[in-house]
């Protein structure tokens, strides 16, 4: 049970941004630049860093759903979702996104872990210092979404299906398409 | 030294936001929102919240900036961030804060060890759930600020004087001014 009263049963962040949407706003925004708007990175590359960055912070809610999204958008699907998660090291994905996914994985333990041999091994394997850059902000962004959800105690569906019947809208419409559904903002001071 | 090529001396997240405006405008709204809006906490309080988990964090560079924009806009000043710092159970400020930032030490650690107790004592010493709320995800917003800061290796200034300096500015015009002087978006599909 949430630790407030939010006035909605919506699980997860859902539930949090229909209480305020004042700051589901920006929130959806930044999420939309991150993970979709037009990028080196592929839409499924950057939610398995998402989604596995939510796994080490132990999200339920934020793994899954976008552990879903990534399976949707990444040829091989749950496979490699679930192999990031168990073993990213051995996972079947491109050298370039090991590197970047090492790079996630020090942020997540805090921004001082990331090194300058992180980074130059990301660099040496393809990165360039636009998807290292993102691939931080992915990783730090994640580590707010994710506390965010947990630190007023969500509720966090079971099971994938649920998360999978979202991500068909999440990957057709995006994540700025969810702002249109929010209360109205209040109108402009006259 | 940063760890990618930022293309210009700005120091912490302000060489980050010249060198990836689209990231930057999201982020200067939620912080603009969340810190300066209208709300039932002070501007002072909740800069206090910021600059207290980007100390927990070891940030220097958003401890120091949000420690002097807190000083400037708290009775207090200074003196206030220092005993929060030092000693945030000791510190001069009032039981609901006590109460809030405690709430924003768990996150700190981690969503998931926010307790029920730890509500229930906010909401006893007066928090309301939009301020236990607004609490929680201002420190989780500050684990990504922190993380995005320091995981790129940004530069911090030494001393305050600098920080002061800009806090002046922020405190006159605020964090959504900023985004007037990122280069301009592309223009939209036509």
């Amino acid at each position: 049970m949430p630790h407030i009263e939010l006035a909605n049963d919506a699980p997860g962040i859902r539930g949090l941004m229909q209480f305020r949407p004042e700051t589901a706003r920006p929130l959806n925004e930044l999420v939309e630049v991150l993970l979709r708007d037009d990028n080196t990175l592929s839409r499924g590359e950057r939610e398995l860093i998402a989604s596995y960055v939510s796994k080490l912070n132990d999200c339920d809610y934020c793994s899954t759903s976008h552990g879903a999204y990534a399976a949707l958008q990444l040829d091989g699907g749950w496979s490699v979702v679930d192999g990031v998660w168990a073993d990213p090291g051995g996972a079947p994905v491109s050298d370039k996104m090991h590197g970047l996914l090492a790079i996630a994985a020090k942020v997540q333990q805090g921004g001082k872990h990331v090194t300058e041999t992180d980074v130059v091994a990301a660099r040496e394997a393809g990165a360039t210092d636009e998807e290292i850059h993102d691939t931080v902000l992915i990783a730090a962004a994640f580590c707010m979404y994710n506390r965010y959800v947990d630190g007023l105690a969500t509720v966090a569906p079971k099971g994938r299906a649920s998360y999978e019947e979202r991500g068909h809208a999440i990957v057709e419409h995006g994540y700025r398409a969810l702002n249109a559904r929010l209360a109205a903002p209040p109108a402009p001071p006259t």
